[in-house]
């Protein structure tokens, strides 16, 4: 019989929106008549913005006609696509990048799992705790975890993150070869100012570490000197690479479309101390074991970065950090302990009486008929947490709201 | 440093199909006034169904309304498309399967490439030769395959595929534990009958070897007796995983949709020999990398299945298998050898003269300013070979057999 991976049995129970998705259908089918309002996964609820939809009515139409339609993309994108990001996303905010450092995808959720796939075994790994569970479980599954015991993989190197130290991790004492760092962050909602994350490049510089720097949140910074790329930190080419996703910046969630990018100048090394370029290393894996992404999707990206587009995701934008705004509010008013929302749609909350992270999502899932994301998902340092969104309509995060005040 | 893969290192110059876009292109850049007509990379050239086309619209619209919009899909696929595949692709053929043994994905290249992960090592991996570069590549990455010597993988069973052999592989006469099928075949377009994949699954019962079946171009099969799906052969639930894409089936290739069939009752071990179900682990590997296939792709994959979809496909099938035939007939008539192209879009080609495959791929580019794809690009014995397809337009096909004949 084939052996499996054996890393995979040593994966603790189910992915935790899973876990959560399988509690909540519970719920609803003994209790159909309640209805329930979710500020758990980070899904978007407000439809796509007008351009997007015209860009994309405009694609599906070149697809049915022989001298407009369009195969195999290029496997790491369409060079409109890529234009646009080097322009909007890159040299409006003082970062120069080439076209061939980008990698168009179908979500970060996979690049950032299968980044992994061009990285040693052996590689020391550090995340912060608590943290988006790919980051783990994608490692976990190529080897890199050791055993799960206690809740930590004890070969993880967990770099804690509480109201202690504000949410901002203190650099390893030790040597790691790979960091993983999502800012603004998931799930807390805190983020690093230019100053701090510039600590962590000069450091990966020093010690030649390579960092992997999630910015899927970037569009949800209202701050001044928090960075929306790693890139505008000076040395960062050297050291990072960094993911970005039109999931929250434009409500793809359902669409899937996201990029990375890998500039050239960034090395890993061979066993024997050659520096490998990793962009080269990306590349083979993406168009090996990618096959592009479609058309349509790529039109409706491209359709953000017009003036028009632009206005429109803000407005959507705007509309989620208006829900944060009132998540974060009121339950300081009920005296909750409230972090993150104003760089970030989520909102990281300190359960009261210390209950554990599971029992206030049922007793919120119970009693209130909401449904949260218990920050223990995200880790040991996340028990006592539940993590809100602020992705939900406006009516159902007001009418939460009033039924937690009650 | 971060280490890097290493098993990346070994990986033989660049993907095939990259290596002939770069001699294309150098090609054009030099001789911008030719027509160059591409017979070479299977990509479709006729446009989407008009049902494919009216779908996609109609959910482009659903994403522009609060009460329509959709966000994360089910990471394993929506239910619609899932029953419609059940419905279609199976029962009508006498095989049952339940909704969670099939998993959408975006395209077939990505699950063939991405199915490793799931699996262990040190499993010996066997292949057809010729083969999709894919299977090799991707077993190379993941360090299944030893060293790149003399154009083999020295940890690779390899099973010749020649016309000695009918093109018909021989059961390897040493233990191998997994063993990937493509039929109808890319790249040599020849098929195995029912009772020839009998023997395979037969051999797989008694040995507990699995079978990674690639039934990417089922749809273009057009005599009786041979198999569309491998669990039309009794026993099959047992051994195989089953490949599926909508990329030829209905032209999906720059939409990206497939599907992989992970049958509950098929098991793999661990190392102390305890079975595991393969469906539970590529459940967990989805659910953990994937965020599911867009719903506006899926809504188009669905349309195929409706009476007036089916039909539409048909006809486009038809065109590409009336390329087929005229390709056989011509280079049939000039005296060449010609294999292929009854059951499948592609027309393998023995190279006049004895001349290698690269050699015949430059002449008919430089001298005919046809596109073709090197039969040693899929393998050893692909040498002396190379493949045309029949996924052009008519007018070119024509063109390009006019151009050979001359």
């Amino acid at each position: 019989m084939a052996l499996v991976n054996e890393h995979f049995l040593k994966l603790p129970g189910s992915y935790l929106f899973s876990e959560i998705a399988k509690r909540v259908n519970t719920y609803k089918q003994a209790n159909p008549e309640q209805k329930v309002i979710s500020l758990g996964i980070g899904d978007v609820t407000q439809p796509l913005a007008p351009v997007v939809i015209e860009a994309m009515h405009k694609a599906v139409d070149e697809m049915a006609s022989e001298s407009t339609m369009r195969g195999y993309a290029p496997e790491t994108g369409y060079s409109f696509l890529i234009n646009a990001i080097l322009e909007n996303d890159f040299k409006m905010r003082g970062v120069d990048l080439d076209a061939d450092e980008i990698f168009i995808s179908n979500g970060a959720k996979s690049d950032t799992g299968n980044i992994g796939d061009i990285l040693g075994v052996k590689n020391i790994v550090a995340v912060t705790n608590p943290v988006y569970p790919v980051y783990l479980d994608t490692n976990a599954m190529a080897g890199r975890s050791g055993i799960f015991e206690k809740g930590l993989w004890q070969d993880i190197v967990y770099l804690p993150c509480s109201p202690d130290n504000d949410f901002v991790p203190a650099i390893p004492s030790e040597k790691v070869d790979i960091i993983y760092l999502c800012f603004p962050n998931n799930p807390t909602g805190t983020t690093l100012t230019k100053k701090e994350l510039k600590k962590w490049v000069d450091y990966a510089l020093d010690t030649k570490t390579l960092l992997l720097f999630d910015a899927a949140y970037e569009a949800f910074i209202t701050e001044d000197d928090v960075p929306h790329s790693i890139y505008e930190i000076e040395g960062a080419k050297k050291v990072a690479i960094e993911f970005r996703s039109f999931s929250k910046t434009a409500g793809f969630t359902g669409l899937r479309c996201g990029y990375t990018v890998v500039p050239k100048e960034l090395m890993g090394e061979d066993a024997a101390g050659k520096p490998i370029p990793l962009n080269q290393l990306w590349r083979r894996r993406q168009t090996t074991k990618f096959n592009g992404t479609a058309y349509i999707v790529q039109r409706a990206a491209e359709a953000i970065y017009s003036k028009e587009g632009q206005k429109q995701i803000k407005d959507t934008i705007n509309y989620y950090m208006e829900n944060a705004r009132i998540i974060k509010e009121n339950l300081e008013q009920i005296g909750l302990k409230v972090y993150g929302g104003i760089n970030a749609p989520y909102i990281w909350v300190k359960t009261p009486n210390n209950m554990l992270s599971w029992e206030y999502f049922d007793k919120l899932l119970n009693e209130k008929q909401i449904v949260t994301t218990p920050g223990v998902g995200f880790g040991k340092s996340g028990e006592g947490f539940i993590r809100l969104t602020a992705f939900g309509k406006k009516t159902d995060t007001l009418e939460a709201m009033k039924r937690i005040r009650m």
